[in-house]
C-alpha cells in the first residue's frame, strides 16, 4: 500500500510545542515537523543527513555557525553529524524535513 | 553554506507542463515537482526510493497496480524499481519528491 495521508499518521512530541509525523521508507524518512510560535529544537546532531524546507511560518536556524531567518521556499542541507538548532519567531510553522538513512528513532 | 532559496534554484524541464527544482546532499535529492493542469509524468521506475506529498493542486498517481487521486496531504513511498506515473488534473500542481540514493540526473 503505497499511499498515505498526513492526518492518519500519529503525531509524536519532540519538545515542548515541537511535534512531528513521520513516514519511511526502506532508506529515508520524510517527516513534517509542527512548531507553536516561541517553540524551540535544542541544540542537537546525528548521523543522518538532513534536507528541510519550510511550508509556514518563520524559524531562526543555526546550523553549524550559521544563523538564519528561514520561511517559505527556504532550504537547508544539513550533512551528517553538523551541529543544529532552532526555533520558531512566527507561527504556527511547518517545516518538511527528510533524513537519510532512515530515523529509526521517529518511527 | 547550509542554506539554498527555491527561487535561487534553476528549473529543469522533464516533460511538457513538468518542471522541477532539485537540491542535493550526498544521500538524497530533494525536489520539488510544478505541474501544469493536464500535463503528465510518463511511466517509468528507477532504482532510488522515493518519497512523496503534495503541496499543491490535485493528480491522479499510478504506483505500480494501484490507482489514487492525491491532493495536499496525501504522499505516497514508491519503493526502488517499482513502475509509477502520474498526470495533474487540478493544476497548477506542486509536489515535494524526495529520491534516496541521490538523482544524479537532477543535479
Amino acid at each position: 500500500m503505497p499511499f498515505f495521508n498526513l492526518n492518519d499518521l500519529n503525531s509524536k512530541n519532540l519538545a515542548d510545542g515541537v511535534t512531528i509525523k513521520a513516514v519511511s521508507g526502506e532508506k529515508m524518512t520524510m517527516t513534517v515537523f509542527y512548531l507553536t510560535e516561541g517553540s524551540a529544537v535544542p541544540e542537537h546532531s546525528h548521523p543522518h543527513e538532513q534536507i528541510g524546507t519550510v511550508l509556514k511560518g518563520t524559524l531562526e536556524l543555526i546550523i553549524g555557525n550559521e544563523t538564519r531567518l528561514v520561511s517559505e521556499g527556504d532550504g537547508w542541507v544539513i550533512p551528517s553529524d553538523v551541529v543544529h538548532k532552532g526555533h520558531c519567531v512566527e507561527g504556527p510553522a511547518e517545516v518538511m524535513e527528510v533524513f537519510a538513512p532512515v530515523r529509526e528513532d521517529y518511527a
